[in-house]
């Protein structure tokens, strides 16, 4: 018996839980999970189930699909470990709690390398035995040093998702359309508020009470993809802004990674600006 | 066209949600929303459907009843106003945001009346044009006093909901038993933590940094039904056992008034000691 | 014996804890507590001490400031109810929960009237014996509106603060200057995101996974005064603008009153466009 | 110019700030910090001052003493790395935080050792170059076992804090006494609910709404010391108890680390069975 993740994003209309669920029931499937999710604005269905069985995945994918409105998609998953590659510059709390969390085996994941603008935190990847790669911005354009992690992120195979770890360098269009709802990013405010450079100064210059940290899929702007996940933390008058910065990297390295996972189990659709989470 | 609810509460099988939904198609209801959830380890399954068109109740029940294993329990119900008495003591934080949240129209209640073992929230309770029950527990046995209460909220029919709204008497199993299923309580503590008199200062005698407040439906332990909803808030050593309190109050109106809302709505199942909500 | 609150606001040098608690010293003054709070960027030095003794105000506070820096300020306050007027428009949510903390006796406040553009919350207000005035907008010019609330704000003698409490109408800047330092209003959003009408629905769109409120002083712009307060709460996909404008209430009137209690305490400092609350 | 952190626990009396900031006068130190806290019930203030100069920090000890009712303590401490032994089991959530934060820099830390009684993580300390000892149970009567790990603590000289990392075997009195005020421990529940063995089931069980974990000194009894940190998250009912258990840990190392934080830079308290934190 064997378990796949079924996600549907269709146009709604009525009846269609009932003739996904006919195909399960046709191919012999037991639900293990299931959710649903209408946005009557948009009109769109989404749905993930988890099933058990034992089916052809093609096969069960091109049944639902003969029942669904044109223009759907639908993905038969078995669960398995995602290819990722990170990007990081030199702040190494994002990097070090992924590579703790796979290390205890709890991340459906193999990190193929460690991507970085610096060398800096070298030394901490190849604890872990993962390959750990350079590619200095230094005396380059912005344009050469981006084709050359282009080149090197297209040297490997089947990446599932690129997680940018605090990198910290502005990604153009052409990356991001490159590597298309693959890149997740954390981002080191509370979005949408304090977009750009040094939010936590922002944030103490406005003498905010509470800072947070957004992670989001990276589309054309790099601060403004669709949001998969956000957290927030007190803060008071008593706060520099480098205190803030302190306490935010342990919000950041909390979302970023629940974000992750999230990715990992197929749990997220994309539409429009937003996120829909099972 | 109308809404209904359709809450199925069920042992587990294969092919229940394809059941259901067939024959949500078959009535021509279209499904607004729709939650499932499955126990794996008591095998049980709960759904809860918002659907809308026009059908006559009982045959929807009927039709899907006659589908499901025994034992099963299917309500079909149109969204309207229920019927509470909200019982309270001295104290007014938690009557008092009911109140005004009645006032809002955000309730689907009609507060019949609200009963007290003391006249203090007597003028407030009357500013709202909602009949005010003074019972006294003074110079009576405690049996006496609550029999005196369970004739008073027996004189009411169809009451939906019984709030204790900082109610600060014991109630007996035979109170409990009367209105089975129907007592929401507001417990000024983090449950399971600090049953008994007097829980914040409990809690500032333990030196915790975190106080809480829990709704739950009342069985035969006082302090011990299911959960519905619980909050917390962050304290430290500057507050007194009275600041926590006082402080406590604010969580304790939002979670009973949260719980209230989510019983309105007919959002809650209850099973064994614990809640599924959707 | 009596408390006073003692708020010393001055430039900062060393010593200057010493020469203050050597006058309270000198006026035989016990204290009860005290928090003081330096900002080394700014070199301010804040200083909130509350002592018990029998003194003369403003000889307590004479000999403070004459050790003290100059352009330096004290206030000695004896703690009693201040008058607030309130301002609102039709929603009822934050409003209503200051009537009943202010029912309560929570708040150490005199409800002077509540001021609306609309007749909508008079019969709340008037439950609870408490002047509502309205002064519609309608058919006036901004400019004539907003004169004739000054004049009826004016017509109250020794106002301590105006709470805002979903006042919807934009205020002026002469309106502000009017009543420097004594606006407290809740704005719906979490500052500084979403700025501007409706922002529920900007943050819906925007597909946030975090909604928040913000209480703050106003000084020049309506939404951009120093921060006294401010709440979130975790939303989903699951959730309209209009069920985040429902649950976003919960958090402004919580966020609100919890401003107006430390202002009604003493417990702010305002400085530059910050807050140091004690 | 030195930092100083000058640390007070005394009776309270009238002019205790005056006489300490006298001496901070005299010695011509500049106070950087400063917080105060006098709890009324059992009479006691607590003062933790920064101050910044140049002094002999015996002479300024003896000084404040010299000015403090009888049996107070004072503490004059140069900030700098404390000494730490780490105790583990076989989960790496929580060391594995703290070996990340100390590579980053951020504790003020030397980390001495890893003891354990299995082997598991000696792969993962061993990345970090730190020694890794395991002292197995099996076999072993507790006390020869927990003799073992004692006589091991022991050689190591000036251990400040043992943290015990998800150590999960019983202590008895006899460590406890042996390591006074020295350990700290993570509960994995949101004390003082769920106390024994495995809590997250306890909390599945009575179906909770939210978890949490606490940091804590441990006394005679290792789940009962004096509480530093606690932390909390939200939980539905389709959380299996794994789940919680998987997503507790999340909440586990956050609050170890910031418990260890705090120690480390000497902002902890003790009385009683509470704790003052600065």
């Amino acid at each position: 018996m064997n378990h796949y993740r079924v996600l549907i994003d269709a146009n709604d209309e009525k009846g269609l839980v009932h003739k996904v669920s006919s195909i399960f029931f046709k191919y012999d499937l037991n639900i293990l999970s299931n959710s649903e999710f209408v946005d009557k604005e948009s009109n769109k269905f989404f749905m993930r189930s988890v099933v058990e069985g034992a089916v052809n995945k093609k096969e069960l994918r091109d049944a639902i699909n003969a029942l669904l409105p044109k223009n759907s998609s639908v993905k038969v998953i078995e669960p398995k470990k995602k290819n990722i590659i990170i990007m990081a510059t030199k702040e190494l709390h994002a990097l070090g709690d992924i590579l703790i969390r796979h290390e205890s085996g709890e991340l459906e994941a193999n990190i193929l390398a460690v991507v970085s603008n610096y060398d800096k935190l070298e030394s901490l990847v190849e604890k872990f035995n993962i390959p750990f790669i350079t590619i200095s911005h230094e005396e380059l354009e912005r344009a050469e040093h981006e084709e050359k992690i282009i080149e090197c992120l297209s040297s490997y195979k089947n990446v599932d998702y690129i997680v940018l770890a605090k990198y910290m360098r502005i990604l153009t269009p052409h990356f991001v359309e490159t590597f298309k709802d693959k890149i997740i990013n954390i981002h080191h405010s509370f979005l949408p508020a304090f977009i750009g450079a040094n939010p936590y100064k922002q944030a103490y210059n406005r003498g905010v009470k509470i800072i947070g940290a957004t992670a989001h899929f990276v589309n054309n702007n790099l601060d403004e993809g669709p949001i998969v996940a956000q957290e927030v933390i007190h803060v008071n008058h008593a706060y520099s802004w480098r205190d803030m910065q302190r306490l935010g990297r342990d919000v950041e390295k909390v979302v970023l990674s629940r974000a992750l996972k999230l990715a990992l189990e197929d749990r997220i659709f994309v539409y429009e600006n937003r996120t829909v989470i099972f």
